[in-house]
Parts: structure tokens; C-alpha cells; sequence
């Protein structure tokens, strides 16, 4: 085993950072020592609570990861926090960007802080979180929070790589009520309307009630325990309601294990990756100066009805193929 | 141009059925003249208005087409039908499996009506759903209707492929509420509860409303026109609603047009399936049994927490190159 892998899994913070940033880096030989590490540490290290928590900016994400994780780790757990947003995306208010701003938490001996990278494609996001979430499992962590705001695809790929899915909303009626962007909604185990403090109490309650309604008009699936996907509200300022929301996560994920859905889920995650993985290498062909010319040509061709999709895309692969160097494994 | 283009153009049934025949077939041979077809007629015809509907079992659909194709057949349009579910998953009540079911349309000269085909594999529905599609615009059909029951991906499919998505659902309250199969809701322009009529007519009105509810919480798309999506009440049976449906639909379609959405929307659509196709033609090499039977054992010790995705991606990659003839294109 080499040292950095043996110091992962003893815990070595240092040795974690290093790691979530050689699974973040696009040079080549540093691709190759990261698949050599985590093909290392497969099988080692347990699985940890991975929490996926999706909320656009305003609705409190920082303050909420701030508090909950804080709680947790007064009760004893470790705690880990990725993000996994494209930085070209993140305006202001994004807490992962600026560690000092979940200061409290991020000085805590149980807590490891990852801040989002500040060069990365929402093509490699879903890789790079599942890696370093695979990096804090083999550290040894107890919880694993992963974060989105929720931009492009981002928020399926959290729901994809966690064990549990929660959407974080702030309180909002009439005009205010801005929706939540379509796809989320129905990948979530749990709704939390934050801010439910003040003079925003009743209109968070008012917002749960509305969005406890639309969740039961949803078809229940395999892995909803009874009474989910749920609707809570909660101060995370005021650190009320966050006690409920753990009970909540963890009998969803205790109900879960009993009827056999955690391992399956995990299993059918891991799967879902690897193929995922084994496309987007193969699909890399398609990605050459070369390729994306000819596929955008022919594209435009397709959108103005010039030709069809299955002749334009026959004509494509014999070019590449007749091209030769284009199609080669890379 | 071919014989069987020209007839198409000039909407001759027997020469459409064919034609649609032509590209359900999976023999290599009639592939490789329906993708010719397709693009002989591309650029020819017009665009029709595509209706995608979507329902489960027992909330109506037959009667609603049968009764919603009538009234625009009798207004003077031409209807075309076609439906896009995988055939092993129709059990009973579906209409298109069976003509004679939908006898007053069928016999209504502005009608053509496509039964389900008998063997189709849900990956190979989009293609040829969205090939029959074109076939039927080529026709000159001035409305073609694509009908789905939701399986598996198959109303992400017809959303895909159509102006205007319509989901359609049957009255319920309290115990009876099945909720709404995740994905769809969300893709829907207009949700219709059918069965608006007799002993349900209020219970119609509850679900009509707990829906509108519901729609209004998810984020307004920039394809949605003012106060859409719209939920509607109406009644097949008793062919009430069924004019003001049509007028939504219109209404959406001149919004659209006006505003730039329709022909993005279209061209969208068009690059979207071009690269789906290209994409697909690339990925049938992980599809040969030499390569399947490396896959699954791979995936199975991904699953188990042996190997990391990375590593076995690479590795199956790897055997695959050097293997030579199964990454050929076929």
C-alpha cells in the first residue's frame, strides 16, 4: 500500500486534501495516480451517511450545513463537506467558496471542510465528487454532506451519489414563490424550509404545508419509507428543527437497511458510475477538434431539416472511422 | 426520388403504413433503406402540430383520443395516431394495440391510427417513434398524436419529440391518489383530468385543483406562456372540455410560434436526436456479447466494492481495444 493511501485511511487530513485534489486535477499523470489510489482503497475504509443537500443561493445553505454539521459533531460524529458546483457558476453567497464563512464548523476537530474547486466543467463534477465522496469514506468519516446549488445537472448527480437527498427551500408565498427547478423536487427524500424563525415562521409553515401537499401527489417510490419523502421546517440560525431533521435522515436510512434498500441503492450507485465512466471514455471520441467540426456541421444540417438524424449520423461515424486516428482509444 | 417518397408526400396510407413498417424493422436491410427514405424526404413536407399524451392504464386515454381525434377530424384536420410503448409492458386496456377500439376515429377518412408494434425493445422506441413521426409529417398530417402509458423512459421520449406535452389523468382523492409517475409532471405543458362527468365530476374538480397546485410550485421554463401549464377538467365520455383543450393547446402553440420558442424548440429537438443517434451508434460497441460479458463482471465487482470505477473503466477499455474486432464500427 503506498503511504498516501495508508495515510487516508488512517484519518490524515492532509493526506485527504492532497488526494480530493489529485482526483480534481485534468493533467494526465496525475488522472493515472488517482485511479491507482482509489483502486487502492476499494474495499477498504466503511460506508459512511452520505447526504446530498440541494438549495439555490438564499435559502440559507451555508448557515444550515454550518449549524447541522456542528450538531453533529457535538454528538461525536465526523463530519465531511464537499461541494459540487461548477465555480463559473457560483455567485457570492456560496459558503464552500470561502471556508472562513462556516468558520465555527470548519475549526471543529471532527469536521473536514472541502471548498469547491475553483477551476472544474460541469462535465467532471460528477467523477470528481464521486471520488473525493469515495476519499472521505475511506478516511473514515461518518457523515458525508455533499452540496449543489443546483446548477445544470448538478443536482442529479448529488441525488445519484448520496444515500440520502435533501432539498433545502426558504420560506415564500404569492408573488415570492419562485418554484424549485423541475427535477429536484422529485429526487427528494426530504424537504427542509429553512429560516422558520422571526417573522418568517408562519410563512415557512405555510410553505411546507404547500410542498407537503405536492409531494403526495408524487408516486411513492420503492425506497420511500413510510410517510416519505417528508416536509420539515427549521431554523438553522436559531438551531431549531436541525435535532428532527438527523432523527429524520437516520430512521429513513435505518428503514432503509432493514428492507434491504441501502445496500441495493449503493449497489445499483456503483454500477450506474461505473458504466457511466466506461461511456464517457468511449464517448471521449466524439470529443476531437476533428469530431466536434464535422458533429456540428452536420447538426446544423439535422436543425434546419436539411437532412436526417440517422443518414447525418452514418455519414459521421464513416468519416471518423475512414479518418482513422480520431477513433482511437485515447 | 423513390416511388415510396413520392406516395408519402402525397399521403397515400397504404405507402405511409409501409413506410413506418420500414423502420420498425430491425433487419440491417430495411435499416439501411428507411434511413435513405428519411433522408429523401427530409426537408419535404410540413410541420405538423405533435401532441405528445401521456396516462396510465384506466384514466381514459382510448376514449379521450377517440373522442378529441373526432372532434379535430370533424373540424377539418387531418389526425395521425401513433403510440410508443415497448409492447411486453401492454397489458390490456390499450387502444392502439387494438384497433377496432378506437372504431369512429378509424374510420374517419382525416385518421390514420398506428398500432403499437408487437415487438418493439424500449431502446429502439425513441428512434423509431420519432422516425414514424417524421413519416407522418412528410404525409402532411396536420396533427399527429403520440400516445405513451409511461413506461420506463418512454414519456421522456415523447416529450422529447413533441410541441406540446399533455398529461393526462383520471380523478382521485385521499386513499385512491396514486400520485404521478416522477419525470412527468414536470415535462407537462397541460395536465388534463379526464372523467370529469356523473358521480366524478367533483371529485375531478378537487384533483384538477390539487394538480394546478402542485404545477404552480415548480419554476416557469421560458416555453411557457403565460399561466401555463394549466390544468383542465374534461370529459370524453361526454365530449365536454375536449374544445377548450384544443384551444389551450393552440393558444400554447401561437405563443410559442410569436415568441421564437416553437422553431428552437424544434431545432433543439432535431441536434438533440441527431447526437442521441451518433451517440448511440458509438455505444452499441459496449453491446456485442464479447464486450457485455466483460462489462457485467466488471460492474459486479464495482458493485461489491472490489474495484474502483476508474480502474475497471480503463481495464475494460484496455481488453476491448486489444481485443480489435469488438471495437469495430459496425
Amino acid at each position: 500500500m503506498t503511504d498516501l493511501a495508508a495515510r487516508i485511511l488512517r484519518n490524515d487530513r492532509r493526506a485527504l486534501a492532497r488526494a480530493i485534489t489529485l482526483v480534481e486535477s485534468t493533467r494526465a499523470d496525475h488522472r493515472a495516480q488517482a485511479i491507482d489510489l482509489l483502486q487502492e482503497l476499494a474495499g477498504h475504509g466503511r460506508q459512511a451517511l452520505r447526504i446530498g443537500l440541494s438549495g439555490t443561493p438564499g435559502v440559507g445553505k451555508s448557515t444550515f450545513i454550518e449549524s447541522f454539521g456542528a450538531m453533529l459533531v457535538e454528538r461525536g460524529l465526523t463530519v465531511a463537506v464537499l461541494a459540487v458546483d461548477p465555480s463559473s457558476a457560483r455567485t457570492g453567497g456560496s459558503i464552500l467558496g470561502d471556508k472562513t464563512r462556516m468558520e465555527r464548523l470548519s475549526r471543529m476537530q471532527g469536521a473536514f471542510i472541502r471548498p469547491s474547486p475553483s477551476q472544474t466543467h460541469l462535465g467532471g463534477v460528477a467523477r470528481r465528487t464521486r471520488e473525493a465522496v469515495a476519499l472521505c469514506e475511506a478516511a473514515g468519516f461518518d457523515v458525508v454532506i455533499v452540496e449543489t446549488v443546483g446548477v445544470g445537472q448538478s443536482e442529479t448527480v448529488v441525488a445519484e451519489l448520496s444515500d440520502v437527498f435533501v432539498l433545502l427551500l426558504a420560506p415564500a408565498g404569492g408573488d415570492e414563490l419562485q418554484g424549485v427547478k423541475r427535477g429536484i423536487m422529485e429526487a427528494a427524500d426530504m424537504i427542509v424550509v429553512n429560516k422558520a424563525d422571526g417573522d418568517l415562521k408562519a410563512t415557512a409553515n405555510r410553505t411546507r404545508a404547500d410542498y407537503a401537499g405536492a409531494l403526495r401527489l408524487l408516486r411513492k417510490r420503492p425506497q420511500d419509507a413510510p410517510g416519505f419523502p417528508k416536509a420539515l421546517t427549521a431554523s438553522a440560525l436559531q438551531e431549531e428543527g436541525l435535532a428532527q431533521v438527523w432523527e429524520e435522515i437516520t430512521a429513513l436510512g435505518d428503514w432503509r437497511r432493514a428492507e434491504g434498500h441501502w445496500q441495493a441503492r449503493r449497489e445499483a450507485q456503483a454500477r450506474h458510475w461505473f458504466i457511466e465512466e466506461l461511456r464517457q471514455s468511449l464517448l471521449a471520441r466524439l470529443e476531437t477538434p476533428q469530431a466536434r467540426a464535422q458533429i456540428d456541421a452536420a447538426a446544423a444540417q439535422v436543425a434546419r431539416g436539411e437532412a436526417a438524424a440517422g443518414a447525418a449520423a452514418q455519414a459521421v461515424m464513416a468519416s471518423l472511422q475512414s479518418g482513422g486516428e480520431s477513433l482511437d482509444v485515447s
